[in-house]
């Protein structure tokens, strides 16, 4: 968990996060601001959709996600930024009350042919209580190699 | 604006959202509860990161672009729900006092060969006042058929 340059990481590795909560409150207000679509704001309207109940906007549960993964920076000496994101899918509803944890797994290395840094590929997957895959993405991560 | 089903829709189609401003207190509010990096929760500690001063968490940038998508919902009987998202990437810092706006296009339609419904995947960049694109991303949207 404390990994430092581009060299300390492996394909394969793996990182675990803590775990978080989410209530219907926040669910809603999140809705509210940014997603305002009945199945994230109002539970009966919900129960008519095809969620069949309250779910949390996929971006509330991306936003989750990145908490979860700053609090676990597997390179905590660098930002956790990226260029952007691949895979990005979410595979089932986030429901009121879930605890949501992350397991990632470095899935590609790309040094850089003309800067001291490269790309890490890691690939996050949250799940909730369940240990059901809700969310997949994996972040265009820019680290700096180990300087000579 | 009024796209109804998996066939009113056309490669090359365009839609246009309103606007809106981020602030410094959001992003920095957001940046606490979900991405606390120093580059999006002071101004002084910013300024000595690669940003050169306060920029949005991309997660919150991605938020306002749903809101901005959502209210210009370019299918409106139907939700804007997707499996997930392909092609987002973060381009350029989101400041506090940016006034966002969404440019979108359609570049694919899949009809099911099982199902009466489609992938509609249209593009979204989101440009700030100056006309820089900030922000893209696509996600893989499914519309119903028009009834036969």
């Amino acid at each position: 968990m404390t990994e430092q340059y581009l060299e300390d990481f492996r394909a394969g590795q793996t990182f675990r996060s803590g775990r978080i909560r989410i209530d219907a409150n926040r669910i809603k207000s999140f809705a509210a601001e940014f997603d305002p679509q009945p199945f994230h704001l109002d539970d009966t309207a919900a129960q008519k959709t095809a969620f069949k109940g309250l779910a949390a906007s996929g971006w509330h549960t991306a936003a989750l996600a990145m908490k979860l993964a700053v609090d676990m920076n597997p390179c905590p000496r660098h930002p956790l930024l990226g260029l952007g994101v691949d895979n990005l899918r979410w595979m089932a509803p986030v429901r009121p009350g879930d605890t949501l944890r992350i397991e990632s797994e470095v899935v590609g290395l790309n040094p850089s042919k003309t800067k001291p840094q490269g790309v890490v590929l890691i690939k996050y997957t949250l799940y909730n209580q369940n240990n059901e895959a809700v969310y997949t993405f994996t972040p265009i991560g820019i680290i700096p190699s180990r300087p000579k």
